[in-house]
């Protein structure tokens, strides 16, 4: 019979989750004689517990496909995490309630830990609700740090940010650094996993290129090694580049970011790890710096994404739609390295229950002894996963966006409170 | 009479500044007849005074052509203002002991208002201390601030690269904002003039579109207006994308960078003024937001340069050799707009007299009165900047460096001491 499919996007977002949303749709689409609409939650599972759905059918193929290049996520996300079906199962009964109302039998999530949890638990309403609905979760996250696939969709391309920026600035810090700036520093993602600051070694060229140094959630932070690190490198090479992960903690398991600095009234202040490292430098070493915090801007860098992450996120849509159809549910898309020396890439359905809540750091064999760097088999993971360059189109000097309807479905039911 | 050329980069360097270099060597090639070498000084004019002469006819014609794509300054750049000619006569004596040494008769030095000083008083000379030398400033800075040209090559791409990541990341914002982030601030280049800051809004399509709040250093800030429109663009829009200028400052004159933290020994640390706005916002107004601070990647981000602007970089340094051939001394070529609808550019010589450290601010009709915003007269005139699209090769990844050999020239003279 056919059915209606419901989409969200959920969680931090990615500069390819968007392409993820249009591969799905447009394979639908293939399959009309099951699946009918796809619904898109307006603001992630939000929009199912509000009713408040989009109808992708209203939009043009044409604005369908540019989604492809359009960064953030189009139908908007959230940070909301489900609790158990017997700890509140009227959510649960909303959801159904929901789903029933605008026949609705495919639920598609396409988010990162948390998201596979709450994938999982709706897989499991199946039984427990006794309403028949096949339960897919998408991969997406710039933190890489999913359990069972090889790599996220999203990270590729916040990792090429990460690296051709790197390059780039580690040049300009190169020219100044005779009579100016001899240390700069850049702070990305990463609270838990270092992924992102490991990437940034595909920067390098040859052996003693920018990075020089590489901060790691998983290291604990030595301040007297880090900075008898940076005097090293700055005295053989005269001038230092580092990369550090938002997510570094001291001896004491406090983020760095935090034991910093009080403002004028003593309140602590989350400062940001590259500033608080920068100053450090400039009161030990007396050594000139500058330093950047990337943000928002490595996981929206559309403009520099990978086109190998870019057929990733589109292949994991492509397949959500298949398993679904073949009538799995509680699963996800997982990327699977070849083993060839060659990269080659598949997809192959892996269970949510060893996705949900599990979280992959990097390997103790990805890093260096010294804590400062990642090793030949980190970068010969890494190195892949940025290869290829898919720009969007730009309009006026800027990235053109096709505007699109979003138009939501009337709805049946009355209003959901909280 | 032949003579060989010197040509240095001086201060902050640029996305594009080596495309200036590449332009100019390219272009002395067809003058075989009036310029024998080009010489680059190692580390700007340190390079003259050290004579340390990097040799450009040892390179290829290919490993010259490859200086238009590779951010930074290739030859090493300084921040080092020459004094008056009657305050350190030795300086400039040595300057032109090196001259002699090596038959240097034209002098190209290209950098922002100090380097133009410079330039204007090495210019002096040729008539001071009786030595024959053709003296080009040529244009560079991202800051946009040199007087007599209609922009300055460096400052399109910094531009684009401001405008694409506000339009990416304000993306991102709004796919959070409904159950987290709430307001982004971007903190921009821009000391004394607002023009990257102002550049951001170029990322609008629509009126309302961010980036909402732009602040110049044009502007004393005001932090109850500011908090009040903050407030308000939230309420109305749900999120707000700010850009800010890293040169803002109080009533009292003070940057706000430095106005903001003390560290837990009492000392005041330079904090940067995103991290200063975040924290307001986060305790006055209880909005949960991001921020992120450009710094270098703004200026080295040749992987989104201005095809624009790259060509004004190329423009200059050609010009720069034709003006020495015609034997003109202390002038710059500046790239003059013309008058009609549609955007033309033309490359005429101005006087250096004009030029040294005067400081072009953003005028009052660039700026709406509350403050907070650019005018329509502004955006018309920033908009030709950043058109077109001028990417790297990529290669394993990442933009793609040719070696270079930069070969120094043997030493004639003894040691300079300073």
């Amino acid at each position: 019979m056919k059915k209606n499919a419901f989409y969200a996007q959920s969680g931090g977002v990615t500069s390819v989750i968007n392409a993820t949303a249009a591969a799905l749709i447009l394979e639908t689409k293939k399959h009309k004689n099951k699946i009918g609409k796809v619904y898109a939650g307006k603001n992630g599972i939000l929009g199912a517990l509000r009713e408040e759905l989009i109808d992708t059918s209203k939009e043009s193929i044409a604005g369908i496909k540019s989604l492809k290049s359009r960064p953030g996520g189009v139908f908007g996300s959230c940070r909301l995490k489900l609790k158990d079906l017997n700890e509140n199962k009227k959510e649960y009964e909303r959801l159904v309630e929901v789903f029933k109302a605008h026949n609705i039998g495919y639920f598609f999530y396409n988010g990162g830990n948390d998201s596979a949890d709450t994938a999982y638990k709706v897989s499991q309403i199946s039984n427990e609700l006794n309403y028949p609905i096949k339960c897919i979760a998408i991969p997406k996250t710039v933190d890489n740090d999913l359990a069972a696939t090889d790599s996220c969709p999203g990270f590729g391309s916040a990792a090429k940010y990460i690296a051709t920026s790197i390059l780039e600035a580690s040049l300009d810090v190169q020219s100044m650094s005779e009579t100016s700036t001899k240390v700069f520093i850049l702070e990305v993602m990463g609270r838990h996993a270092g992924w992102m600051a490991a990437s940034s070694a595909l920067a390098r060229t040859l052996k003693n290129d920018a990075p020089h140094i590489i901060l790691l959630p998983e290291v604990i932070f030595d301040q007297q090694k880090f900075l008898k690190k940076v005097k090293d490198v700055v005295r053989k090479n005269k001038y230092c580049v580092i990369v550090t992960s938002e997510g570094v903690k001291n001896a004491k398991g406090k983020f760095l970011a935090e034991s910093s600095t009080k403002d004028a009234f003593g309140h602590v202040q989350l400062g940001g790890v590259a500033p608080y490292l920068a100053s450090l430098i400039t009161k030990k070493l007396k050594l000139k710096n500058h330093w950047a915090v990337s943000d928002y801007l490595q996981r929206s860098a559309r403009h520099i994404a990978s086109k190998t992450d870019l057929l990733h996120a589109e292949a994991v849509g492509v397949h959500a739609v298949k398993y679904a159809i073949l009538g799995m549910n509680g699963v996800m898309p997982v990327i699977v390295r070849g083993k060839g020396k060659k990269y080659t890439w598949r997809i192959e359905p892996a269970s949510l229950s060893k996705i949900a809540n599990v979280e992959k750091k990097l390997p103790k064999v990805f890093i260096t002894k010294d804590g400062f760097n990642v090793t030949t088999r980190a970068i010969k993971y890494l190195q892949p996963l940025i290869l290829g360059e898919a720009y969007p189109k730009f309009h006026k000097g800027i990235p053109k966006l096709e505007k699109l309807k979003l138009i939501e479905v009337n709805k049946k039911l009355t209003n959901w409170e909280f």
